[in-house]
């Protein structure tokens, strides 16, 4: 398989569901780490979902990073129709600030696996950091540049607060 | 089509959730409303569950009710996949009592509609009320079972609590 | 009866959910379904609720939307008052982001359905398709209206998020 | 008026609200305030709802405590109907605990008020204890009893805990 | 007693909570009811809570409206030092919406109640409301213009919403 | 000072809250710490409370432990009355599990603190480690107890996990 | 390094989870995968966390599952301190139900994350299930016996509830 | 030791978190209470924590204040690492209001106390106060001025709201 085949699916529900979750798609290109992006909504596309989890071990991904918000089905139903590790991104949702997202998540049954990462922004770069932590298991460069990561992380806290 | 052919089809998740789900499949026999039952879950028999949905209309069915816990999916998963009205029913989760049951259900973007019920066998009974009274609008025979179950419904309130 | 003649009544609390429950006018005025709007405030016009409620089925209303906010009593008395399918939309409110209104319309006890939408304009919006896929069971021009939209929504969901 | 005709109606929503409410019959009885005690259901019995709480004034009461659970609209609709104060007990729902009953009781829009009292039983006897001090306000004996009661219950807290 | 003294008094934690509480007495000016208002922090000023809760009835108040947010104690601690009825307004608060607020205030032990109304203006103004509607028991020209705002309430409804 | 004169004050709002708070008074016991226990109810006797909390430092007590539940006032009302450190303990409430009691005493206004511990058994034990904590800024024995206890807390968790 | 090194580590952080955290044992166990248990408390043994975490990597783990429960800050803490991805699991508290243990594990800031799996046992069992999914992508027999395990649950699903 | 070395420290995870935990510095330079003010974050700088915590008793400080938001490790895990009585500050996170913040901190387990004070700036500045309040029991100056600050506070509360 071609190096630069993407190891990483990142996929959302709806375009505006993308302001967050392109900080995912942001570290991983910063980690080197191959990966695309699609839009698969759950309700509104749910053949291209069927599609895309099923194919998605076949084409040579290792990871899928789902971000949906509200009722968000779409991590959940991925991981049903696939084998891979799924990582899930609550969005932000108007009413409910993304509680509605986080437990449409992560309260998933015995035997389908859904790792979910914190609400909104934080939690779709965190799922980069994750996807790529997993690549790296397997790939001495991303490890490196991720070790490279938390080492700048670590460096960059100041000591004291600036007023 | 056969007049006993099912008009309502009720989905669970699990054999679990039969205890809760049963109480909308026992007011649809008291109306004389044909319906099946099945359990379809959405995590673990995701095939199941796309060829139920795509099948309903074309099986006659008029109305589906979805019962499920936790990140409960069944019911906006079928909704995505039907053109049929899709009733659902959070059922009570362990954790959480199942507030996680309820925002998975009723949270439902822009585009695909769950018409949600109560947590729990309440949401249930109430669901296959609904149902009836969906059938009801082109069934007289039912209509007019309906009058007579809410009219008893009213009598049967005591005057005054018995202590 | 007049084919015009109105088949969804769309009621709400107070002026002032107006702008969100008019996505339920809109949605039913795309799809071809007849519908009236009106205010009929459970607290401040208890007596409106009534004739409204009571009258409904015999002026031929074949569904009821009913929003409401806060203590939302408006969608339940409703369908205390008759035997039609009444779909429920919980208006945001101002301290509780509609929570309150959320938990007020859809923990109906056992025996009077409100079918629950989500928070908002996606629920007044959700609330008009799926009063539209009633009407549809018995209407072959609204079903097929009903389709194509479906078909469209989904045509309209891009492959890739645009940056 | 008869000295002896009810000053407070209890209504609740069902039979099964009783175990809760009667704590409000109790310590009203124990201060000696007449009352009345009645199932009333809003969404079972719409038409005895509105005719208990349009005749309630004219009969001679003074305060009506409403008690329900869920989506509890007992105590707003009763509030919508007659000018006397009404106070509303959230009576603790099976799913969540009562968080339904009280926002759907509390959180009533400007206009027409309801005094809420805690969830359950403490909320229930409260009710009571607010009644006579609304009816003590023109009654000396009730006052007297009123501040006896008080004086009593201060008095009954011990110094230290007992093991 | 003049009948110009004041019968409800108004107090509130803060300064900060005088643009929410003035909407009590704004209707009970309305109203016609005479009424003083005060700030009255129970953390701050517990000796000035003290003070107020205990020479409340002696000088000629019948009930009391108090408004506080957070960790809401002025409703429940005036109630356990004055036999007068307390009604308690939920000012929103910043980080938690006025939840922390409600639910300091309804949730008091048997034995001292607090008549709790909505959080933020809209449960300002319905104390004031109700305030009235407990002064009106005893006079005619309060219950007259009580009667009077509602039906000028009632009458302000619009049938049509107004796009 | 005598040295066993009491140097923390354990207070409750009931007798009902002695089996959750007694974890306050045997950890105190076991550190060798003096300390008393009253049971003082903001709502039931708010004279015993002012007298209390205004006699504290006088009485040459360094910390109090408030414990109560619902709407419990009882930490921040003596915080409002004494210059010492107050800490609260949100005893678990029948209806809401305690989410009530730790809003009503960790959300203080500014000015007047209240260090909040966890909802019940834990929350008390810590409540009294952490008076021992700072009783022991100033006692050798009481730090070198403390130390001691922290060091055997930390030898008693196992290695592996006991089937 | 030796097939049967542990590639899993599992810790907890006190011997009261075990039993939410032997499914996720246990499905490892059924599955082939190498692995160990630990207690590991982050605040009881804090010099035990840091050891364990810093060294993981080294030792061969290739993912950590931790489970606490509460202020579960076991998940996030090893995080800190190990490249290698961490799983977290909610275990369910006694008084909030496994709310808080979910937000102390889930909400991460970015740049350290942990994938969180449900409140409870079902959480564990999936812990696991995602651990091995990510053995899997470097482990060919582990991946047949997970397509396997996904095969069995999927043929084991009944067709119509059983009563 | 110098008079002038810190008494208090004041930590926080973030530069982000100083808007908030300066009230907490604020209030001490104004109450003459020598502190210091440093970032340390659990999570992107465990070894400065660790060495932060085990010196601070040693270095001459009496009381730790940490703030932190969302999944807020860092008031905890320094509990478990000092015999100082450690202060949290739960900073108000961007979709849940503070709530994970709050929870994060205040529900730690036996054994490891964490005294968590209000969500956000008040909190901030009451834990600067009862950080004063804890150096007051051995420092007159410091009492007095806290005794002085009290007073000015109770003055500064008006009598009447203005409008």
């Amino acid at each position: 398989m071609d190096t630069d085949s993407p190891k990483v699916g990142i996929i959302m529900g709806s375009q505006s569901d993308w302001p967050v979750m392109q900080a995912a798609s942001q570290i991983l290109a910063d980690l080197g780490v191959a990966h695309e992006t699609r839009i698969v909504s759950a309700h509104r596309t749910p053949d291209r979902l069927v599609e895309y989890a099923k194919s998605a071990k076949g084409r040579g991904l290792k990871v899928i990073i789902a971000g949906a918000g509200g009722a968000a089905h779409l991590p959940g139903m991925t991981a049903s129709m696939t084998p891979l590790p799924v990582l899930g991104v609550p969005v932000q949702s108007k009413a409910l600030s993304g509680m509605d997202s986080l437990l449409s998540i992560v309260q998933m049954p015995r035997g389908v696996p859904v790792g979910t990462l914190a609400i909104g922004e934080a939690g779709a770069m965190n799922a980069g950091l994750m996807a790529a932590s997993i690549v790296a298991l397997d790939d001495e460069t991303v490890a490196d540049k991720l070790d490279a990561f938390r080492q700048k992380q670590t460096d960059s806290v100041g000591e004291t607060p600036v007023t």
